[in-house]
């Protein structure tokens, strides 16, 4: 009865990662009564972003041009990179300020649960940019989960023969805690005091 | 850093009720690695729900004709209107598929305390609808909360004068519902309106 359009784009809404269909609806009725603040500009944000954005060919985050803005940007370290699991990771990084080098998105953890393998990730691309003789340092921020600490080990693992310096974040990350909901404090102490692995 | 489209995307998710910043970056990321089968298709849907669906000038129900397929279809009775606050009561009655009249949709609840006076809400309307003859029954379907009920007295009042019959749902122990857990309001009401088995 809503209208087949209305109905598109409740069933949309409800894929969303924290909304199901009962905020789906919710969400359509605040959108549809904020036609013009809200709901067409959300739309042509949505549609532009899908057009524009795309993960950068030399680390994998998100941005209008590839390589991305901090692949290009000079005043950035090129010698440390820091290998973190999502883009999310990367914003939270960058929102705490506490991070001067270039990323690495490997794009998840490896997971027998998921079937995610390491064919799965981004890992070959990391190689070889640290096999780059300008890399002196590479950074496993991964989520202190036990397949991030997994997923830390095998890249570890992989990056020994290039003879790179790897090291982790310190403990301090709480065990079993996500990059993306520390405070800015903790994840800048977390990077000063990063460990050899 | 995200790219200023990613940016803009996310500022407006994160003014849909029950997401935030923190869920507003996790939903962009999620449609981003989903944009041909998730992220451009709701983009369009809202663009096209934006362009198509209006409120119903009789009922203020959401729809793509004016008036909608529940004010126009004939095998609804249209001797009864059940009033709501909203269009997800409207919803919410349609999926449980127990009222065959129209509805009257007054766009909220009088409220002191949000500034919503009897002007901001559709009440006029519903009126001069109840004045027609052919209309034996005016259901209010408010929420059981105080402003709710204060509104039902409040349309109760301007419809006396039409000599429609008014009434309102029952209050009572939901269906599948536990005593344990109900309030205590709602409980003596159940009690006080005790039917003979
Ligand atoms: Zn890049
Ligand atoms: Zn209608």
């Amino acid at each position: 009865m809503a209208g087949g359009e209305l109905d598109r784009a409740m069933q949309y809404l409800a894929k969303l990662p924290g909304l199901g269909p009962r905020s789906a609806r919710r969400a359509i009725l605040h959108l549809m009564k904020r036609r013009e603040s809200l709901m067409i500009p959300l739309a042509e944000a949505l549609a532009e972003a899908a057009r524009a954005v795309r993960p950068c060919s030399t680390c994998g985050n998100l941005d209008t041009v590839d390589p991305c803005g901090i692949c290009t940007d000079p005043r950035r370290d090129p010698h440390t990179i820091c290998v973190v699991e999502d883009v999310a990771d990367v914003w939270a990084l960058e929102r705490a300020a506490a991070f001067g080098g270039r990323y690495h998105v490997i794009g998840g953890v490896l997971s027998a649960l998921d079937g995610v393998g390491p064919d799965d990730l981004n890992v070959d691309t990391l190689v070889a940019r640290a096999s780059d003789p300008a890399v002196t340092e590479v950074i496993l921020a991964m989520n202190a989960t036990v397949d991030g600490q997994t997923t830390a080990h095998y890249i570890a693992d992989r990056l020994a023969p290039t003879g790179v310096r790897v090291s982790r974040l310190a403990h301090g990350v709480p065990v079993g805690g996500e990059l993306d909901y520390l405070d800015d404090g903790t994840l800048a102490q977390a990077l000063r005091a990063r460990q050899a692995v």
